[in-house]
């Protein structure tokens, strides 16, 4: 490839750390794009970026304020009055969907593209993890693919790369394993900064899979 | 119409003026969104933003700070450095284009349209203005809408309205004059926020096609 710059959306959770481990292997310049928008564990999320965009040796990085997604509202992840609660609500998404984040988050990731002239975006949505998030599907990533084709012609594509999409939990720590991913530096709970909280959907998620993919979970968990 | 509330991206230039008369004249409830991004006349953009939002007694307005769109770079528009002139660069894209920037506001409108439960979304977007911005075009915001539906479902859909897309600039102000649009309370100089320059692309287009429509524009230009 002429073009080896990417873009990498990094959460700061399991699925993106192993994505950004795909586009090490692929890519010889990356840009790490981060978004805070008011989720509660914001501050470590934050931290968990900047470590990992370190040990990638990010050319760049960007750390994007959504907090108006904040002031919107709508959404368990950024409403600290919140009850962190294991029961789910009769509506049709999880309380902890943030309306049409990952739209928001691939157009940004474009702006950022045309600029430096990257022609590579990685997420690492997974469409599969029973989340129900209807902005982390096939046929979303495609539509949105499609969208930046019309407004950036034939002849500079910028393409969508989620090469976790298809696979489980457990599957992504096996992967990331193959690849030296640091897990030590990831976080996925939606509540606690400190230690993991080990009860909301997202440990229970991450505990499991480690369980699954026979591996040992790095980081601390409350109570252990 | 069982819902009657839209949601209007407001820059506070003339297409977006009349296209919230539109929105007006269709719905019973608006909902006002503005985007400050580093142009260089926000501050004047803001003012004419919170007045027009007045005149059509706005349910709620949202100011969006896309300030990062102003740290990436490449656009003479956020870009205090550039001169202002009629020189145009030999590039695809003319140097006020701001990288994929109205899909990065449509992303916004339909997140709030998410929350409020907002079923129309009205974008003063023009096709055939000349700017050649590609993201501007109705494939464009066809594909848009696609992307909106996939991540939607067909139950809860959210329209992209774009009544003048296919209106040339004096017909836009025709159409305002018959919906008693206050002109005098829209801006569409780039680089002036006191007097409008009357020099700059934004200035001739908007000077021309009063005098083809047969009005008189109410705003004070320099030297005169």
């Amino acid at each position: 490839m002429s073009n080896n710059k990417a873009i990498v959306l990094l959460s700061g959770g399991m699925d993106s750390l192993v994505t950004a481990a795909i586009a090490a292997k692929e890519n010889s310049e990356l840009y790490f794009l981060h978004a805070s928008y008011g989720q509660l564990t914001q501050r470590k999320e934050l931290q968990c970026f900047e470590q990992i965009a370190a040990h990638y040796q990010a050319k760049d990085t960007k750390v994007i304020d959504l907090g108006w997604l904040k002031n919107l509202g709508g959404s368990r992840l950024t409403d600290a009055g919140f009850e962190a609660t294991n029961e789910t609500a009769a509506k049709s998404y999880p309380d902890t969907y943030v309306p049409f984040r990952n739209a928001n988050l691939i157009c940004m990731a474009v702006s950022w593209a045309e600029v430096i002239g990257a022609r590579s975006i990685y997420l690492g949505v997974v469409e599969d993890d029973g989340s129900g998030y209807p902005d982390c599907s096939k046929s979303f990533i495609h539509a949105m693919q499609k969208t930046i084709d019309v407004a950036r012609g034939a002849s500079h594509p910028i393409r969508l790369h989620v090469p976790v999409i298809d696979m489980n939990k457990s599957e992504i720590i096996s992967m990331g394993m193959s690849l030296r991913a640091p897990f030590e530096l990831s976080w996925s709970c939606y509540f606690a900064s400190d230690k993991a909280c080990g009860k909301c959907d997202s440990c229970r998620l991450r505990l499991n899979a480690f369980a699954k993919a026979g591996f040992e979970d790095p980081i601390t968990y409350q109570g252990a």
